[in-house]
């Protein structure tokens, strides 16, 4: 039932600059003999700030299984009311194509019997095919923790394990602290494994619960516990030291067949082992099966339905699936890139359904600002003058505080204003006011009034706001409706604000971006001043002079 | 020159339980031949979203150099005017104590001369006494990135380095894409190594440029060029596998000595190794020395600063300097806690200047409130109702945004309010306004008007400033300066703003963080409103009311 397969023979692949091959399995089949087991649902949601309602579990749940985990951990029926109704749902809601859901629990009391212990009984009333049991492996945790001997301790996996066999479910053991037991007293933990094992548990998966282990630790342990007890074996790793994917695949590397992860590492403290990392290394790097064909590629999109699923931003930085983990910005990169972007990159980024992008900075040469102005449609290879004097005004605003990187709006505009020799003008400022202030009873008001010219026609107009830069936006989106009526689409999506330069007090220059929506797209400008509302201000006439481009309208 | 301490016995080590262990320098003396390379202000700054100023990047190198790094990576002189003008201001401004000054550059241009050579002489001109030269290790990134021949580049690497170290300069190699060339070309990729140590370079250092390595991989080659070389060699391993701090270590396991990171891991694409875990792992689980005395128990603090220097939030879930790394959420863990905190941490969190936290239970905010009212002077332990309150206090403003892990002062004057029941006063407002407008030539005017009453006389002030706040700010201190003249010592030294709330727009809550500086210390404030000027008011207020007692002026 083990399955040592490569190990150590990656080191010695790599030297040569092969990968570390296993035996491969015919394409397109996701492999049986690998477990590629979830618990999102269960130690994921351990994750401060995460909270999920049955319906965002049901909902993850079909997102894992469209990824093509084989094993969705579902929660710990009986623990609580929201999991055992989870269980419920999901028995008449849910269907799987890839995965089968599984159960959390914990072995029978001390000194009981499975049958009668109400947990127990919980997991099978769970309907679940698959259930986890957890066991602790580390002596001074039975002792201290769970306060039995290590004999009853071994009694209750034996027991457990074999009832629910009994009652035809397929069984993994979580060994609890394995590792940190291990360097305790590696006769006691080998023993749970080997309990486990013989009363009929499919899979034993060594947990490194503190999340403190290095790769090195890892390797070891599973190397030896899979020579001492031929038991099949997998992996839980936190990621307290920062190795959790790097401690999973150790454990494959020896010989371990079931990794445990959670989509995004979310988990408890610093999280657990990232599904995503992991998936593709193995699918990518080691050239393993173990998705159905065609899940890799949903990865980006899955990792991010799970972040808005659970009410976190995505991280932008995230391996592979992050919008910043194909994103090149320094100039020397980009010049490359141009001749080969696998230069650059160590993977096709559409393999895992991302992409490459490239970002405008001050460290950017031309080589940068040529691609992205290809992105944008413009191609200026034939004009190394316009080129280089873009780069030049690139540099010299961004000295000033200016950053190109997200605000895409503004840099089409600078380039558009190069190539012209004209900037893009619907409406011309003459001045703004506004007046903020605290009212007899606690409350503030803001007002705005904005003096400018568009089409001819001299406009004052005044709005009100909840703070002065919408007070702002109000009164010159009055303004400017009546003129351009297609502007009554656009909206702002998004506003902030960064004050530059440390010993600068409330005198230091102001960053403001500013996203607008409209017309199905989203666009970003850029302001910098002396103060905040001057930023805005600037950031703002930016935005809205791109969307009515945007919306096909014609300038002055 | 070679070391190779440890390597792979790191694995059988683990086996018998005990941590991989080198020889072991004197505890308190950062070992000299290890090591600790930050490049936070170069490869870290190619972060998508960040772009530091001049002053942002001395910040960060004085608290890097605090933390106690070797050596701190400045930026690439010559390249763009903002890093030319960095090495300037710190010939004149930065004093360092533990780390030295590195400037990055490429090797001479292929065909000249290394003296005549403009981007070698800005390097020299930078006047860092440590020079990292980069140069392609890869033979296709030679012929076609570089567009010349094998041969030459050799030649740009050896005249480059002898040059430089005629120069009296240190010089280190980092050798591009080493790991991709070495799969490609395992021969030329080691001449790079070899060529640039015979010409005099201290390390070679290996680079993992696209960051798609494996620990197995990256611990096989540098234990092979090692061997085959004999020359120092260095680790830079980005993180596009979420595998980089693991790869640092597995080339510190096969026997490299100078480890290349950045603070919280910013950098290109998904990013670099983190210094952070790095450094612990080699403290705490290796044994080694490579920090001077009492640089870890910073950690938490130095990552967080370096956060808000570049204006990102600190990530929650970092390992060890998160706030969640030590913070427990499941039942099971809790109950456990209670009988030994070590049982669910991999290590005590004082070492690295964190906190366990509970999340169950009102038991951890009570002993958290109760800890930082005594590291205030005051002894709440023996008032059980009073500290319940406070911590009631304390959690329903932070629902509402306010947040006092920075701002001890306007913590110390909730926690004042509450013990005596009355707020401290040393005015009263009565009304603010501001009226910012845009003049016609371009330039901007801001003017405030504050009513208030202090010791029974109804003041009415006017103040201008160069932003809405700073016109608030010089009115407020007209007005109080009259009043209380010790008022005049005290100036702002820092204002930071942040929007919460993602969706918002321009309508969501504003935190304001005001830290004011007088009688030879700082104090910090916060202010949570509808808009920027109101949140700013209040901290502004509450600042002066607090640097008012704290000058010995008596309240109302």
């Amino acid at each position: 039932m083990a399955h040592h397969d490569g190990g150590r023979a990656a080191d010695d692949a790599s030297l040569t600059g092969a990968l570390p091959l296993d035996a491969r399995p015919a394409r397109g089949v996701a492999a049986p003999d690998f477990h590629v087991f979830d618990t999102t649902l269960r130690d994921g949601a351990q994750r401060e700030g995460i909270s999920l309602s049955v319906e965002d579990k049901l909902t993850i749940a079909r997102l894992l299984d469209e990824f093509g985990v084989g094993f969705v951990e579902g929660g710990w029926p009986g623990a609580n009311p929201r999991d055992t109704e989870f269980f419920r749902r999901a028995a008449e809601d849910l269907t799987l194509h890839n995965a089968q859901l599984v159960a959390f629990g914990a072995t029978r009391r001390p000194g009981g019997t499975a049958a009668d212990d109400l947990q127990v009984q919980a997991l099978l009333e769970s309907g679940a095919p698959v259930i986890t049991l957890v066991a602790k492996s580390h002596d001074r945790h039975v002792e201290q923790a769970l306060r039995t001997t290590l004999d009853e301790n071994l009694a209750m996996i034996r027991d457990t394990v074999s009832y629910l066999r009994e009652q035809g479910r397929r069984v993994f053991l979580d060994c609890e602290h394995f590792f940190d037991g291990y360097r305790a007293n590696p006769q006691y933990a080998t023993s749970v494994v080997r309990t486990a094992y013989d009363a009929g548990a499919e899979v034993a998966v060594l947990c490194d619960t503190n999340g403190g282990m290095l790769p090195g630790q890892v390797r070891a342990v599973v190397s030896t516990v899979l020579a001492d007890t031929g038991a099949r074996l997998g992996i839980h790793a936190q990621d307290d030291s920062g190795c959790a994917v790097a401690n999973t695949l150790a454990a494959v590397d020896a010989g371990a067949t079931h990794v445990q992860c959670t989509a995004n590492g979310y988990g408890e403290r610093v999280g657990n082992a990232n599904l995503f990392p992991v998936v593709a290394a193995l699918e990518l790097k080691y050239g393993r099966n173990v998705l159905p064909p065609g899940g890799l590629a949903l990865m980006t999109r899955i990792s991010h339905a799970i972040a808005e699923t659970v009410g976190l931003a995505p991280s932008t930085h995230q391996p592979y699936v992050g919008v910043s983990a194909f994103a090149h910005k320094a100039g020397l990169h980009a010049s490359a890139i141009k001749v080969d972007p696998d230069l650059y990159q160590h993977i096709d980024p559409e393999l895992v359904g991302n992409t490459m992008r490239m970002l405008v900075s001050d460290m950017a040469g031309r080589a940068t600002v040529e691609l992205k102005a290809r992105e944008l449609g413009y191609d200026l290879s034939g004009d190394r003058d316009l080129l280089a004097r873009l780069v030049e005004r690139v540099k010299e605003r961004e000295l000033r505080g200016y950053t190109y990187e997200s605000a895409d709006a503004s840099f089409e505009l600078l380039l558009r204003t190069e190539i012209t020799g004209d900037p893009l003008e619907f409406f011309r400022i003459e001045s703004w006011r506004t007046i903020a202030e605290s009212l007899g009873d606690g409350t503030h008001a803001n007002e705005a009034t904005v003096r400018l010219w568009a089409k001819g026609e001299r406009i004052l107009s005044t709005g009100e706001g909840n703070g002065a830069v919408n007070a702002l936006d109000r009164a010159l989106r009055a303004a400017l409706e009546r003129i351009y009526p297609p502007l009554a689409e656009i909206e702002m999506a998004n506003y902030r604000v960064r004050l530059l330069g440390d010993s600068g007090g409330s005198g230091s220059t102001a960053r403001v971006t500013i996203t607008l929506r409209g017309g199905g797209s989203e666009w970003t400008t850029i302001g910098v001043g002396s103060n905040i509302l001057a930023a805005s201000w600037e950031a703002l006439a930016d935005g809205y002079t791109y969307g009515l481009s945007h919306l096909g309208v014609s300038p002055l």
